[in-house]
């Protein structure tokens, strides 16, 4: 069976709680059980993972043997060459995906660390940047 | 019922046709009708306009009364100042989609003037870009 | 009798039908119904030409026999050397005019490839742009 | 009674004395004589400052009352912070004013520090430059 | 008896008199009157000095016998070599103080020339970064 | 009862250990040892909290339900868009301090990138910047 | 039998005609009689095109089936991705042409988008560039 | 007897695993096994420590009393101000080596935050850098 | 007989007495009398002006009559356009002086806006900066 | 009889024995065979001249009386000012050669001191620049 | 036999003799003898070049039959692109070294031109750089 | 007695003969002949040195035991680390000079890798550079 990752970056898990009028009312939780209703229908089992540490990350992306990544970096977006490091060096598909638009903010949002090892980015659809990430990572797996 | 304007900028006419090795054998027609499958299933009505001019494509978004469009701007993706007005002007949800990973490209194509105006990118899923952009796009409209 | 050119680059045909708020209510034809009465009362011929094609406006610099040219260049001001290279190869005075005031705007907009090569520049009086550049280039061509 | 403040920059006492290839032979009186004509008639009061001191117009600035400034801020409007915060904190139109084209100068004269903060900029009409702006002004306190 | 010289730059004369939804609606008097009875605490003798030229604040730094500086350099923060050598070549303390948070403003307002050369900076906490200061300075004097 | 969190960043808990001739003798506990004793004063609770992780530091800010927060982020003030986004997303008023003049050590130093997110910046008075700081951010949440 | 395509850009179509100072009094019917005279000798067709429009230009490319390219692309070399993606999509030989020596002229002249997609350039020697373009785009295609 | 320790940054636990063919073959702990050899023959004893964590480094320099410490600090060498201050706090000698000739790499990995504040850098020898590196520690400790 | 300006900028009025290891003891009035002394030999009449103040200067420069002026810009050398346009404006030869090497001091100082108007520059000598430029002036004066 | 020399830069002494893959088999002498063999048809005499050193170009430069210059300057085409000016003294006509394209390699390839003193310049055509070249320098000479 | 070439570049034939308290006591020549050791004890022919000219160093590495280069370029690592391309052209291992740690001095110094064309990097270990260095050049032809 | 070492770098030698109207008429030579007079006059013996070989340069300031340097380092003003090299290590004091104003020409005239290394710097003044830096290295020597 199909295994993907799900990772969410830093202050993800605030999602819904803080700063609602720029990122909107929906949680991770609830971003993830519309994830969990995609997979149900792809065949796909997913892991979730959430953390505020680059190196959790970069463990995680290390340990996973999962098929396929999906990945919202958040503010490591723009700062981290380790998560960068550690995607390039799977052989797996990968997405980075955005709640906001980040080349609508400010200037040095518009830079992607990560962007140029990934196979694509979706940016700027809210949480259907998450569903339209995890169609793209599946159909990546099975191509 | 929902209308929805397809723009494809320069050079994508010849989609398939020159450099398959970059940007696979399918042809711009074969993503229309794949895009057209979707539009059927989602009740939307799709115009397609492909043109190597800038000005055409400032005159289509200037005429058109689509409730959405999706744009490949291609090479005006980073010159063009008109079309990023142009769309800044509409009132309507849009959409800019690239078949290969911008990001990881050459340095010149990593900046989208289009970008800051649009409602979202998605980038490096070829064909299926197409899809993702259409559906994000619809889920836009009807929001 | 003095004929002068009067170019209106590209998205400036919605103007007064899109983004009101930023640029008025007045359109295109308002502004020249304008431009008309003063060019009576000091006798001169106008012509005016809208185009969103860059091409389009290059083809017309070289062709028109005018006295004088007012251009606004709209996005083409910071884009477009072929516009720079036709205007510089004019004999005849040039006058560049904004409706809003590009130097209070976004960083890209502060740079216009065309002043260089125009006798003067007008920017941010709303329509009232055009009737001093147009005051301003009769004294020009009367000089 | 309409009262309008004409300010002139640095080394503006010296126009039609030095450097008369570039700037004229006309004087900075004879300017304010034209202009005086043109207040005549738009009934509107004038009051004249020349400085070289960029803390005199910002005193100047600081103390008027006067409903509109015009402002020729020669070397300072690539320089002064100072006089820039002065006329952003005014709540009267103004009008930047410059005889030459600035840019089609040195680099260092195209970026002005003063052009976002004032209504419009006006440049490179010579002693027009004056005229068009006083007419400009006008027009912007009585709109 | 310390000795303190309180400096402030263009434009802060009209305190309180202009745009009070920015720098709120004291004036630079009532500022002055918490320094004093600071100062009367502290047993410091106060002398305040306001300018909008910077040559008068180079003059008044060069002849000063103060213990310590307090300056609020506003436009001339980004500027002045002048202001900044004046204080480089004294040997009291002094302190540089802003009433907003000059990082959280425009760009060009980001860089001080004046803060490498004074003991410590504070930004952003209005009428406050005053009393801060001199405590601070008071502070510095006395080590 | 008003709460106050505390965050010092990496390397602080060397502090007073390492370098004394660049940061002085003086360890993190004695500062905080000073900082209780105005906390006391104004009766305010205060939390220290102490790391060289980026991520608990996200963590720390994410949990808190503290009213106010003062941190000196070293050198993560230079590198972390996840503090700078963890801070941005609280409510409650923050102050960011730095015992030695960054403004004047090597040009990386000078680039905050904590400071357009925090209500105020206090930089260069040793452990006075903490002392300052908390009476500052105490203002600030009684404000 | 070969096959060419000579491409001129935007006011070359005005040789001859304007500044004949910089660029000479030959006009482009003149250089392209030269051309046909080189063309017979090497037994070689030739096709002539000139646009000021950018599109065109695409288009022309694109439908080509030339068995080698010479292009002048004038202001677009500066501007263009378009045409130098529709160039780089071709599997011919290609050849770039100036007149005058853009590297001795203002300093957006120096950055050619276009030189790093033909096969070869030749800059600076008036009309004889065209002909020692033609000469060796005919090696490049029989080599 | 002199104690080392020997620093492994970010993704370098996968080493001989992934990228094999930019990385070569052989794994962290048969580089460490080599390092035993030539510290055995010099009378040294080894401390390893791995850690994907930039904290977990900044920690551990803070805690070591080795008398040197050798680091690659992976993808930390680019971003990490945090480890430059830890390793900069310490009075021992210390060696920055890299596998790769970060050099001939992407151009962000040209720049290292890290060998300003080091005695000294091999790069570029594969997993003899580390050999090299740890004679070379051992001099600058017995020096 | 030959009229001479000798101009000071700011803070020159504390040379001797400030600073005294960076500029040495001697005063500005032990340099003028050094002046004086070479101008009686050289049988030409000096000024001498100091003033801190950017407008002063520039008055001063716009009145005198003298036939040649050298100046130490100080501070303003890196600041002021308005001095350099009177420079500019002067029909007389000029030479700028500076005490310390400027180009062995911070990066900022590294440029004049000053040089590129005045006939040479004299930098690094000490006091023996303001005799060679008096000679050169002469020497230029008589030329 | 016309005299013309050709100077070949850093490296180019190799040329065929080394990176056949980059310049082609063909050695140094081979190419002049070539030249030689079209300079006897124009009637034309060349000087050859190969060296490693700048300063011997540069002496060579200085001491010819050729009529024309043709130069490969390689590496020093980016690096030497010395070159440059030694070409920019010269009366006669010049042309720069290039084997490879330079705007298709390195960054630092891109720019070039030579080409703004020359005639012109033909990059791109392997030995066929030289005989292109040499062509066009001799019409040069003859014009 | 392996033969190895030892290139040091300009101002190295003064090493020991000026700057000692930078570059320490030692001479090249007692730098030589240590490295005359080394390649006994590995069974290595050596050879020494030390040259101030650029062109000198170019020749020498076109004529050697080395198997290994090694090479301390000295000012020439950041100024020379004909050293690099010598040494690019070369099929053997190179290695380059540097006495003092370049990058921790001026800005200037911390691009090395070489480096990204040799095989490695050692920089910063006094004269154990050149040891050092000669070791891992052994290894790299022994590989 | 005193003895000075006078460089004249690249193209130097063909001063007064080409270039007349930048240059002026007067030779290497004769200038040497004032410098000669006025060495006579101060007791001091001069040594003159062309090269356009920037290693000659290096040598000779490597071998010189002068008490003294003037150097016009020409071209290599702005590309050579090596000549900067040689002086630095140089314990005698230095003068740069030069026949025009570096500071009115090209861009890249503007910045002198020499100048932060030499006692000072005297430009603009044609031959009388030569004669007043002369003057002041003797009084440098003398000091």
């Amino acid at each position: 069976m199909t295994r993907v990752l799900v990772i969410n970056g830093p202050n993800l898990d605030l999602l819904g709680k803080r700063e609602k009028d720029v990122y909107g009312t929906e949680t991770i939780d609830q971003i993830n059980e519309e994830l969990k209703r995609i997979a149900k229908e792809e065949n796909v089992e997913l892991e979730f993972f959430q953390s505020n540490h680059e190196g959790d990350i970069v463990d995680k992306i290390g340990e996973t043997d999962a098929m396929g990544l999906m990945i919202n970096p958040a503010a490591y977006t723009h700062t981290s060459v380790a998560i960068r490091d550690a995607l390039s060096a799977k052989d797996v598909p990968s997405v980075e995906v955005h709640l906001s638009n980040i080349y609508a903010r400010e200037e040095f949002r518009h830079k992607s660390l990560i962007a140029p090892v990934v196979s694509g980015q979706i940016s700027g659809f809210g949480k259907d940047s998450y569903s339209l990430g995890l169609k793209a990572l599946i159909k990546l797996i099975n191509a």
